[in-house]
């Protein structure tokens, strides 16, 4: 069974950049993130360390197509104080995905349809069109997460 | 010296595969960790980070056989909500060890034993046996691992 | 000197609210925050903990007037899945502030200037200003941050 | 409406009872944790914390009855290296809970269901239960929470 | 037994004083903490929080007598970005303990004992005392620290 | 652009090697990282994590010249309670630095001045300096990091 599952993967090659950085004011991280995704940064995170001299530091992490990496680095170099960044390649294994629309009480939302092998399926409703609708409707967002997850789990049923 | 040390240690080779997941109930990590080592997993760790809007988020990672890298994707597919996930491989460096057996004032104990050298040796109490016998005894756990650790360090004195 | 320092602060009592969340989807926290904030939360931390069976959960705290706090509740009870919150009081020191403004060469940026005592005085660019600033002119955030910083001191130099 | 929707809320006091800790095996706490739940605490939390020396330490923080604070407490200097503990009261706030029992396509599963005044319903699933469910089924456990969760939305729609 | 138990404790009162930063360059913190402790800290933590905007943040709390709140205070406003602080008491609970000196193979160390009721008894070597002994007999640091730890133990049970 | 900025970086390879440590005294953490760089290693960080059973663990990572690697494995195998590790190259990319002193009111200080293309510049005072000079002044050594700083940029300024 496994030999089939993995004939539903996709694979590709990104390379994982990273830098540790122990001399940066927090407050500059919201606009390094939007940049590095904006650069083509497909993934970003903030991890919490200690470094040197018990300083609270952040190992920033940054995955991306190999053909990125130049302007990622740059961007890591302007936006950040780190003077030295490392990378290294990773093989990328992604299920297949397709976006559906499913309706809720309050409205439409998008949902991302993932299938690994024959009865594996990810669903992920679209945050910011459950958000907005949260909002306009004045109802908790996790009730239209939940309303989204079922809806898109009974049209899945129906559909197979 | 160093050549003399490295000599005792084993390598071999394994991957280390990861994901960073942002949408997952917090109380599914127990199940998807147990679910990893039934699998194959030598290690897991679960690292808290920030991810995309702020989002706690936690990156999963497994150390594993290259061999068992195809049951371990199918695992965190199936259940986590991570749609896709990283590997590189990693060399390996582990002590050589041995299991020994030590009495304690409240009953026998397993100790593994390791070496890296002539006068390093790593001493490491099971925590099953310790805690069993803390519950049997109602006594603090810290006394029962401090007491194998002292016993285990004894006798190997006396062996040398 | 501390008494006189003293006089400087100006006191209030706030209430500090918060709960243990170990079964929320991570991406919900970005909506409960802002929701916080527009309810009259002061300030917001989610701080990674480990809960029972090792789960990465948060803990969410929130610094609030407590005339402020049933709205709070209501909030955390809503959009989070916790069934139980606790909360104390908490005395409140803060310093003196006034915004002032600054040119810096992309721009005017507002500062908050904060004075503890004759020689101590916090300069605070609004990290929004300095944001916009550093998009439209394409120049590094910290670069505007530390111009913005260095003309609020040396105005500052020129004032006393 | 607050004023209605705080009717719905229990309230009770309790006591949070914590300590800083810097020079314990990790290892043990797994054990502290159990120990303490069974001597009567509510919630446990482990909190990642930097300590003095910038040691990766822990800060072990309990809520309690008022009444249990004693042995709580003997168990804290017993099972961990900590030679000093601090406690204030805190206010209580919970939302009156009842179980409930649902139907899965896999089991039975008990739902804790929790009201907030008119429209807000929480409902939690009982962990246990769906996980002995995903284990006899070999089924994906969010698939089981999930729609233990969606029956027991449905369950309460048609109540209403 | 748990009331005698707590006539073992010693009590007193503490006030816990807390701010939430997230614009200061964590280089800083060193010193903070330094200044802190010669204010008169008893306990400091940094604890990684998420605050506004996704920021990778630090919560410092500091322990400390009543006496020394403001000038705890004086401390964080002049040496960190903060311009608030919140702080509440809390009761605290210690065990008593006493000095004592042991002999370990590489020389003489300080351990502190400290007892909870008859049987509960914590062996802390000086850390100080176990590293410069480490460092000048070029031996593991955590052979000294289970060595003096060893030596305690027999010690205490050749008194009792 | 990117191509002539790519120009200035400097390349090299490191390893990157890594344990996760879950019962391990967090004391020793710190005569740990002093050993390592006494050894080579380059970089060093401290990351909390979540091993099995609920561990809070560590995962000490180290960044080093790959000629350096038996010696850091040995130093980890020696000083810490691990029995395996794992390594990796990475490859490195550095921007040029020098050194140059700056004058502050309080004192001489260096800064490490490092070029990211044309407009990108990077000034780090060096934190020792900084440390030493607001500690013989009675200065806040945020003061004194902004102060050196402002100096270097203004330097930087009227050199270009």
């Amino acid at each position: 069974m496994v030999g089939e599952r993995a004939q539903t993967y996709e694979a590709d090659e990104l390379v994982e950049i990273a830098a540790n950085i122990d001399d940066l004011n927090p407050q500059i991280y919201d606009h390094v993130v939007e940049r590095l995704f904006e650069t083509g940064a497909r993934d970003v995170t903030l991890t919490p360390t200690i470094m040197k001299k018990g300083r609270p530091a952040v190992t920033i992490s940054v995955l991306a197509e190999p053909s990125a990496r130049e302007q990622i680095a740059a961007v890591l170099f302007a936006e950040t104080s780190t003077i030295g960044l490392r990378y290294h390649p990773v093989a990328r294994l992604k299920l297949a995905r397709e976006i559906k629309e499913v309706d809720t009480r309050w409205g439409r939302v998008r949902v991302k349809v993932s299938r690994a092998g024959d009865d594996t399926v990810t669903l992920s409703p679209e945050y910011d069109d459950c958000k907005r609708l949260a909002r306009e409707h004045h109802v908790a967002l996790r009730l239209v997460l939940e309303q989204a997850q079922a809806a898109a789990r009974q049209q899945l049923t129906c559909d197979d």
